[in-house]
């Protein structure tokens, strides 16, 4: 399984004016198999379109699209391929999405509404034989991480918005937290080559293991 | 007819990275229309949700929905008024926006799909019998300018993306250019009571004219 | 004590092009004392400007530069305060500022010779006679939040960047984290009236205690 | 003279909220000297700091540094290079920046107070044998334009804030504009290989000529 970094994420949050925060977007690509890890933001289509053109790739030859959760900011741009399954934690369900106003809510039933075929996975289930789930609700429910088997980059950490920065990466690392979520990490990155932020670029983990 | 503008725009522009301009939002009302003079983008959405609660508006209210021009970060948020008619230029037909890219294109379209209803106007057209349309293909070929009779802001200029922010105002009002639109603005000034811009605050106009 | 929030606060973060973050900026009013309650970041300094000249406050009128921290978006605009004195932890000075970089470095150095008088606080101190100040090192080793007790808004929580953003807020209120510093938030806001994030908006706390 | 851009420049305006806006960072190397074209903005001095680091550049060996304005986007990062000559157009003496208001007059002013020297230039000069310099007084009074004859890129056209972003490049280059800042792009664009948005990305000209 091959990783590509297609682009990093970042966060740009003003209250009360835009919120324009975007997440990291990976290709992966195993055999006939092209999984977009994360999609990402509105705020990036153009961006996601002009890598994939330049890589040779069609929206219609992506096939799969996997999520850490369902927040708009990672998931927005799986509505432009028409092709891909989408893999999510079965959690997702249980949320009412209508209750996030008329809106918001509408939003993401039009996203819903875009997705040809669902299929749901949950804690310690392994996704085309190179990527563990680990179920991780401390951002939200349905919430998961992934640890990728990559031929170019090693084992790679995808921890989705449990640790979206540097800033709080070294805030778990350093031990100023020791919640549930901080041990998590720390006993994952001790076995990782790299960490793909979601919000920020990526880290070569070799210093901290 | 009363102006409130919901929010004031801005500009996020990270090449290569992100692209969330975003635009000035404005309701309009009249009788018994409720006029989104553009709906803005998608950073803002939540936003807009927020402000139309505030005002007791309900999405299926707004009865119309009246843009400068076509570009993505004026128009997103059209797509969740299911009962406005969308007010734009004619010349917003002739352009094909599949061309725009596999991505890109598909965003217009869905968008484009979502409308119930488009009226279109030409220059020197008067809508709802307080608005006057001007012509100013300076920005894209569509665009339109509005001068709005309004009962609690006297005359209010909306040049849209022909001049987007105070700075440019400043180049044009202190003669640094004088091509076509900066006349044009300089004419519309001087008869006016306020400036709306698309990517800056609003703008009293008593020293300018 | 009275309260006037400046400026809500934001997050940019762009990694590898920019870094714009921006902390929310409060002014307090006591008997002669105009205390900024962080001055916020070089990214504010005009919309500061302006915010200062509608109160008719001139930048030597301030008396008063309270911290919670030692970071830039924070800090830099205490340097336009000549008449200020700077109230910090004890910690910040353990830092050796130099090793930051040498344009970081700098930077840091050029902010402390700013600085008329520096006096520093700790865990349990009261400043102003209306200030508690709490020692909360799980951002940086010298951060502090404080609980004021204003007359116009009540008992107004100010935690600084351990819980920078409603999102934040939201996953310790509802007991997704358990680490020492959300009981500290956790039992602050059982008796507080506001929450003044530092980078997202205002919250009355009503619903929350 | 070798051209390397540090960083390509952007655009975070957010009115009434953050002036974030930032400049690209170009660094030319002829013989013995280490110039940098436009040291940029506050919000990319750490990115600035990690660029230098990986070329094995001090701070205390940047040798020049040229400026197309006095902006604070475009020159901020000048106070940490305590060697450096500044160049400017002479005309930016004509500005009493100390009217800008307390707070930004003073920001000015600790920037020129840092500078070790200022050699002025004027419309027609070619500095360092490589670079010819164009007043271009359509942004500000003492604006400047460069064309930089380059081993590595060939010639390159370096407009500053006379054409940001390439949006305003097409307007110019589509005849939508036909003021004398218009006419004078097009003119340079007709013999420059590549053009450099302070704004913007890099582009290559050769669809253009």
């Amino acid at each position: 399984m091959k990783m590509t970094v297609l682009l990093e994420g970042g966060i740009l949050s003003i209250p009360g004016r835009a919120k324009a925060s975007f997440s990291t977007i990976v290709l992966l690509e195993a055999g006939d198999r092209k999984i977009l890890l994360e999609p990402g933001d509105y705020v990036t289509h153009s961006i996601l379109e002009n890598k994939l053109k330049e890589l040779g790739i069609k929206t219609e030859e992506v096939t799969d699209i996997l999520l850490t959760h369902f927040h708009l900011d990672h998931v927005y741009n799986s509505i432009f391929f028409p092709q891909a399954t989408v893999h999510i934690s079965e959690n997702y369900l249980k949320k009412n999405y209508e209750k996030f106003g008329m809106i918001i809510g509408k939003q993401y039933k039009l996203i819903m509404d875009s997705w040809k075929e669902v299929k749901v996975f949950k804690d310690g289930d392994v996704l085309f034989n190179k990527i563990k789930v680990y179920h991780t609700p401390w951002h939200s429910k349905e919430h998961s991480s992934f640890v990728i088997e990559t031929e170019n980059m090693g084992r790679v950490f995808f921890p989705g918005d449990i640790v979206m920065t540097r800033v709080e990466f070294y805030d778990i690392m350093r031990m100023l937290r020791d919640d549930e979520c901080a041990r998590f990490v720390r006993e994952i990155v001790n076995n990782s080559d790299y960490l793909v932020f979601t919000h920020d670029g990526v880290l070569k983990l070799d210093k901290w293991r």
